[in-house]
């Protein structure tokens, strides 16, 4: 039915600091850990303005994930007493296109610097986005989930 | 600062359906729209459990994105009105990888073919990467955003 998927090219916009230099296990708390997002020197005009938004969803390559083949089913977070789970239905970094979204609070901005609270990326990865959090496009007040996840 | 930036490759996992040929001029109310996506069938599998989510987040290729170079600096929505504003505070698509992020909500789930309301991508568009909407990570119930936002 899908007769051509294309291929397509990113490029590192910068780059996670944060001393994490191993992935931790599956269930790490990354709440309170503070990164800096180092944004290439060349593009530090786009991030003007940002600084007015709480939160910001950086968009990041999980370059360290497993390198194991992609399975379509696991069990979410590595948890056996969880159902079996297609990856599309989970958070999984083991997945086609390795790209984490993470929505994080913005501490603080100076020049291509940005200092951010609670991303769950480890020092080195490359970053491809940051977009600005607008609550009223990325929340859901009503969404549902299934119970695997309200239990955990 | 950065000394490496990488280059990543992504394949789609998918395509977007919904008739929608020309991208639309900005603030194009999406809605209300209904597409359909049509995931490669080898990965039908990898959908499964998804259907017990109410909302979804699409990662997407604007493809069809203002082939003309990015600027740094653009009024938000193309409105001259708006405060001049470094692309990584927008949303515009108009940026150094093309990725678009929209949570949407799931309609049906038949098979390799998700039916999605509000996604604002046109057809032909290819999908990179589909994520279930988790509240307690995904939304921000205190988020601060500036006043051209709240005005809009």
């Amino acid at each position: 039915m899908v007769d051509e998927l294309p291929i397509m090219t990113l490029k590192a916009i910068g780059i996670v600091r944060n001393g994490i230099k191993q992935p931790p296990s599956a269930g790490y708390e990354w709440g309170e850990i503070i990164s800096e997002i180092v944004i290439d020197s060349s593009l530090t005009e786009a991030l003007d303005g940002l600084e007015e938004f709480s939160h910001i969803i950086v968009l990041y390559w999980m370059h360290r994930a497993a390198s194991r083949e992609v399975s379509l089913k696991i069990h979410p977070m590595g948890r056996k007493e969880l159902p079996l789970t297609g990856l599309f239905a989970t958070r999984t970094p083991n997945r086609p296109n390795r790209i984490g979204k993470t929505t994080v609070r913005l501490l603080q901005r100076q020049g291509n610097i940005l200092k951010v609270k609670g991303l769950d990326a480890i020092d080195g990865a490359p970053v491809i986005d940051i977009k600005p959090y607008i609550p009223h496009s990325d929340s859901v007040p009503d969404a549902k989930v299934p119970k695997w996840i309200s239990n955990r």
